[in-house]
């Protein structure tokens, strides 16, 4: 058996045009050929290896990061590549890094709260990396309830300047990625104070280390939070903690496009709607759907190929064993897997059109749609992190005991991925919230407004309640619409059966 | 809230005696007493820390096991410590070590397979540790279905020897702990080959590397295959890898309890039933599933304690916010795991009684039972594993972005005691173990055959399939012989229904 191609064999069964099928899964032809140009630069770049990871101590695995991007920052820019080649880049060097932060948060974040003069001052600085910044808004004490964060941001007057303070432990920013030694700046969130008035959470930007010899500015307390789970995994980040003890910005640091502060320290609501901030959150969630579906096909193949090559007991008169892929057991569980594979992959791509979509509505100032199209990433975040995590964990176990060895893959990549569940909106909350827009839809069913988008289903509620399951055979099965309509009558009849348990209750959130 | 025992009010609640629970828990005053003596030795000994573990590299993790594991050994003498102390020792070092496998596998199997004879030659070296030894019997391309090992022993009559061979890749041998770096001796398996006739699966004592400098002996490839799962985790475990080209071992070091090779090659069975091995079997399973409450015991108190220090929204006029252990959404996932702690506990007690019942009916040479048993060790090994594996990553999800540092403890737990999964039987492998036995019993109820212990409610088939549940009332769920009945009804209920489903196919092991 051995030199043997196992999988050949395998593989020349394919029912499917394999390549047409890889431009289905890319997205296009084009797609396709730019991401396997890129993913052939980067498996051959020497600085860009990743197989001695699991090996490295932190102190090593930092300073790994660190290389990494500085090269791949030059490579981008002497090859000139385009956004789209340089966004292929990044996501195949796959390595948690401070840049992930720079890029997709501090910078998204400037461009959808910062005024045009902020944008103009700070963007130019962040697009060369002159400065790096972070996203430093949960705290210690203070993750899913953003608006109890207690930093706070308190206006003097005297100086036309913010004074910033971690008043207590539980104050302290805690988990940013970038700050813990790479950032020299920060979008920090604190509770806004102008004449002893406390206007709620908003955005300023500050500047925490030295940009001549990157060490911390008066007042700035600030460091890494230590080892996340995994060998290499996240631990490439520099997650960080941060207290400020009376540290003055300027005035015009405030990120200012929703509510400005006046020289007078007046505070004032602009006229930009606050819902254009939704946006952001559908853009941002929407590519989490997407590399769920990245993160689980690698689990899956990975588990899969082992099965195909992995033979166990069904021996007879000594010849080979059972192929392990040719188990029920194995496949009951790993099929499932490998279909949402695909599932989350073509949902991502509606999200990307429901983004469009919500930015169109949201310009023309028409917000009717937004709680749908909230409620829906909101819910297709949690189920897809959630179900990738445990499926990459399932896939790990689908390969017995070599699914515990780093040189599987499978460790490695529960590690960094299983954080999806919590970061952006911890999947628990997420899905809370969805139970509460599902509820609000139907208690307003009897008033007559029409559901929409993916809840317009709940404009049926009389037929779906009422009407029977017209399967006769197994074939029938096939038929989406059966399937849809089954799936419709169950969620409709779950939410009005959760609407009368929950109306048993004087307030509604005691449920909970 | 600074400085504040957050926990003190909480526990002041507690409705029930702590100090009398300690004693149910760890099974009596005096093992308390014993258990808490032997924790604060080691809490207190330098040695061995556990601080640093998650920062350490490969090598400092395993020259820190050898350290810890040598001053164990002196400590354990020096303090003439009993064999209950110096298990409890061992149990609070609480770090994998090659001397779990010396120990914990190759005393025993010398002690449950070998002669007499060889018992008093082998077992005084093993005890004093001045041979180390390790459990070679998993390969690259055979671990559930040991029939199909590879290696192979077979006799030369010219010099009265075995030789080994590893013939091909998949036959290395592939996961034995202590054999990457520790071990100087190997229980090792292969089929037993005499004059041509392949005999099966033996056990053999075979020296792996000199007792002078430690090298591997001539014809010994060994090593260690690498990171596993976690930052420190089970990488302090020497995990190996091992070939043999044509080893020559004395013909007196075949394990020949059960079964022996004459001078002439002759293949002559013991008079001592196989059976008796399964006792063995038992008595490692009972260890597992005590091993399983104690790993989720920790993980459930580190949630717990952290859910009741959480708070996090509900906040009215700016007051503290809620302790997410009043959320049900929190209740809901975290009590059902503590309460799981408690039974896996008890069900570990019931266990050490029934491996008391077998070896004293396996001694009067009474096999009734044993299938029974059997299945019900595999059963439980499997149910308990699982359910602490998953909920020890659930208790770090409970956690919230906290659990995710190492610092939590919970990332390391999981880590550490995943491989409880795969080891000694792959759950989904003893799952149909269990399955198998249950069709076989169902099969025999027709005939008035009685089926015994756990499944002696079989027995009353015809009744628990047409019983109704008389609960009126929500009170009647706290009866412990309604919930019982519930759940034998249902059980016979699906076995019956499986087992007419398999009668469809041809071969009942189509149906896997």
């Amino acid at each position: 058996m051995e030199g043997v191609d196992h999988l050949a064999h395998e593989r020349s069964k394919a029912q499917f045009d394999v390549d047409q099928m890889k431009v289905v899964w890319v997205g296009s032809r084009h797609a396709l050929q730019v991401s396997d140009r890129i993913a052939r630069l980067v498996a051959s770049d020497p600085v860009l290896r990743k197989d001695n990871r699991t090996m490295m101590t932190r102190k090593e695995l930092f300073k790994n990061t660190l290389r990494k991007a500085a090269h791949g920052w030059k490579r981008i820019n002497e090859l000139r590549l385009s956004e789209e080649e340089a966004s292929w880049f990044r996501h195949y060097v796959d390595q948690p890094a401070y840049t992930d932060l720079h890029w997709g948060m501090f910078v998204p974040f400037i461009k959808g709260s910062g005024t045009e003069e902020q944008q103009k001052k700070w963007l130019p600085l962040a697009y060369k990396m002159q400065i790096i910044g972070c996203y430093a808004q949960t705290e210690l004490g203070h993750g899913s309830n953003v608006q109890g964060l207690e930093t706070t941001a308190t206006f003097d007057p005297k100086t036309d300047e913010f004074v910033l303070n971690s008043p207590t432990l539980t104050s302290s920013k805690w988990w940013p990625g970038g700050l813990g030694k790479a950032a020299t700046h920060a979008v920090a969130f604190a509770r806004l104070i102008t004449d002893g008035k406390d206007h709620g959470v908003n955005g300023f930007i500050v500047q925490l280390r030295s940009l001549d010899d990157h060490l911390p500015l008066p007042g700035i307390t600030v460091g890494d939070i230590g080892m996340k789970f995994g060998n290499g995994a996240y631990n490439s980040m520099d997650n960080g903690v941060l207290r400020f003890d009376n540290v003055r910005i300027p005035r015009d640091q405030m990120l200012m496009r929703v509510a400005q502060v006046t020289r007078e320290g007046k505070y004032v609501q602009s006229n930009v709607p606050r819902q254009l901030l939704y946006g952001t959150m559908v853009f941002v969630r929407q590519t989490i759907v997407s590399d769920a579906s990245t993160a689980l096909s690698r689990a899956v193949c990975i588990a899969t190929r082992y099965s195909a090559v992995r033979r166990q007991f069904g021996s007879e008169n000594g010849g080979v064993e059972t192929q392990v892929i040719d188990y029920k057991t194995q496949q009951s569980r790993l099929f499932p897997l490998l279909a949402s594979a695909y599932a989350f992959r073509f949902v991502g791509e509606w999200l990307k059109w429901l983004y469009t979509d919500v930015t169109q509505k949201l310009q023309a100032n028409d917000f009717a749609t937004l709680p749908e199209a909230h409620a829906c990433t909101a819910g297709l975040k949690s189920l897809t992190t959630s179900a990738t995590a445990d499926a990459i964990e399932e896939c790990r176990k689908l390969c017995g005991g070599h699914g515990y060895l780093t040189n599987s893959g499978l460790p490695e990549l529960f590690a960094v991925y299983v954080p999806a569940c919590t970061y952006e909106g911890d999947n628990v909350v997420l899905l809370l919230q969805v139970a509460r827009f599902l509820m609000k839809t139907v208690s307003q069913l009897p008033s007559g407004k029409k559901p929409v988008g993916t809840t317009s289903y709940m404009g049926r509620a009389e037929h779906l309640i009422q009407c029977r399951c017209n399967v006769q055979k197994v074939e029938d099965w096939l038929k989406p619409s059966v399937i849809l309509e089954a799936f419709e009558a169950r969620a409709i009849r779950m939410s009005i059966a959760c609407a009368q348990d929950l109306s048993k209750f004087s307030n509604q959130e005691e449920g909970l």
